[in-house]
């Protein structure tokens, strides 16, 4: 089986921490991933991206592969020395961004073909394609199955189409891999927010015993439009159906308290742009959720983002020295703010690994929750 | 007369070496100063500003009167504060963007009326608030008069009117500064490209005697497009006019040409936003000159930058992946290539000193700007 070591310290309730040991370093979970799309997070540096606490980053395979192309980048040393980053590294499959971002897909058994939303030229994505792009070529830590992101809503018919699909990219994603000794393949689970269609997609993927099986259970299809409360009644349905011992990683999401209700529902691992994203349009995140700075009531506000935050980013600049570099149009302040976004990101993981640890996380997470919205 | 001590180690030819001593630290000249329009170096943080070998910045009063207002700072902590810059400021009197960016100018003997670029508001800026704003609100450490920056090409008659108004502006900026004792005001000598005008502006500002007169003196109205010929022949004209013993700055200048060639006729400070500017766009600069990374040939070019400067941006990143970051209009390119071009600039002045100290200028020259060019 190709997957990492992952060792869970406690569980309280349904959440848990610990880490998963991979061949270029400890990822301490529940984990937050920092989203590299195009071999850069964006506007940070990769000593700040791990300084704030990231163990590992994500890349993005759709974004990689035509520009500046997978093949370049092995030639280049590959994803790692590319750009400068020695931790471990997840890459997505590339379908979602098919999916979300491509022009005029056709879709078959064998892949989807695609036109790059860039230049137009035109690209096929099949389950071994991908393996090849992330494992062999990105040299991905840890690649993921080639899935089809269900559109949200779907009928029952529909996402039951779209899953199995999925489950038989998943098996040939497999063979491709093979068996590695330091590099793992994640599957991922769809089914829409059909209980019925998670259980079965959990179900064959846990089961699924092609070279050696998965290394660790991903939940896709989610953070598509369905809402807070929906996603957290898919976990709660779908989540018992995948085994303890594995991570379970909880694809494109989210806000703080999306992350906050998933580690409650027994999530390991997550990835988003939120940090960097938001952090471009002058949004500052915080315990009760994110403001702009652009707001005029930080014009002469001489107080730091949080003091609380270990981060240069969070702690040196005062709010009025943002707000200005904001509202002029500063590379800075993109610069500060998705720095200060990601460091508050890891430091609110961090604060739910020690609760997780001192099992005091249902607390935790009731104080969270009637905190948040404030802002 | 509010000035600092300038120490001159070593002088070969007109060029010389030397430190000039502020009270929030040394500036080693030739000095170069990079550019911090807004209170930031664009795309740069201030820790790499200062270890890539910088000991001044630049701060354009037009733009921080504007946004986000000289009151403002004052009241933020006044401009090292707010902008994190804990080492010497100089600043603009405001005189060039007032005609380079605003709008609407109305100029009289008491001072210039302007629009904002940014919002339209109306403004006024006379010699006594160029000061106010720039020696009491923004705190910088060397003010300049305001002058009227002369257009190019004049006649003659028109060149030594406007000369005549920034002597006289020169004089009430003085008044305006008074005595102070770890502040300094230079003049600016005007006269555009007319050699009687240069000596006449130039001999007028060192005889100055009010307040105890300038404690340094600037060349003001070059690089405004009369070419690096006229330029160097203008200095050639003007510098025997200022005294040996005080700081002269060449405003706005160069490329790294310009800067070699105004230190051999005598010259010991620069600002310019070239580094930071070009670096937005994908320039690179060399001893030979610029060249744009974006170029097809660096896609896959493995070397850093420069192996020869010490700045991470020079040394731990390929060529590949800043061709990549720069065609991805990503963040991180920008500010990879502004970091090190800041870097170059620094490392050239680092240089430019050694070569000066080791009575060895003539030759560095030589080899330079034989060398230049060639990108």
């Amino acid at each position: 089986m190709a997957t990492f070591p992952f060792e869970i310290f406690t569980s309280d309730g349904n959440a848990r921490t610990g880490v998963l040991k991979t061949s270029r370093g400890d990822i301490r979970t529940p984990a937050f991933m920092p989203v590299g799309t195009a071999g850069t997070v964006k506007g940070v540096y990769m000593d700040q991206v791990k300084a704030a606490g990231s163990d590992i980053i994500l890349g993005n395979t759709y974004h990689l592969m035509l520009r500046p192309g997978a093949e370049r980048i092995k030639k280049m040393g590959g994803l790692h020395e590319f750009g400068r980053w020695s931790g471990p590294i997840l890459t997505d499959s590339g379908g979602f961004q098919v999916w979300s971002l491509s022009k005029l897909r056709k879709m078959t058994e064998e892949g989807v073909k695609f036109q790059s939303h860039i230049d137009g030229s035109r690209h096929m994505l099949s389950p071994e394609r991908s393996i090849e792009i992330q494992a062999d070529l990105l040299g991905a830590d840890i690649s993921m199955q080639l899935d089809e992101c269900t559109e949200f809503p779907s009928t029952f018919e529909r996402a039951e189409a779209s899953m199995e699909l999925s489950l038989r990219w998943g098996r040939r994603s497999l063979e491709a891999f093979g068996e590695r000794n330091s590099q793992a393949i994640f599957a991922i689970v769809q089914g829409s927010t059909h209980p019925e269609l998670r259980q079965r997609s959990a179900e064959a993927s846990v089961n699924e015993t092609t070279a050696g099986g998965y290394g660790g259970f991903a939940i896709g299809g989610l953070a598509v439009g369905e809402g807070h409360q929906a996603m957290c009644e898919t976990l709660d349905f779908t989540v018992p159906h995948l085994p303890a011992h594995r991570p379970r990683y909880l694809m494109g999401v989210g806000k703080p308290i999306d992350l906050v209700e998933a580690v409650y529902r027994g999530i390991d691992m997550f990835d988003c742009v939120i940090p960097t994203r938001s952090g471009r349009h002058g949004q500052v995140w915080t315990d009760k959720g994110p403001y702009n700075i652009k707001n005029a009531r930080f014009s002469e506000d001489s107080t730091p983002l949080d003091v609380h935050i270990e981060c240069p980013a969070s702690r040196d600049y005062s709010k009025a020295y943002v707000h200005h570099l904001v509202r002029s149009g500063e590379l800075l302040g993109s610069m500060l703010l998705s720095w200060h976004n990601i460091a508050y990101f890891q430091n609110l993981m961090r604060r739910v690994r020690k609760a997780i640890q001192a099992r005091e996380f249902e607390a935790f997470r009731a104080d969270f929750a009637a905190n948040y919205g404030a802002a």
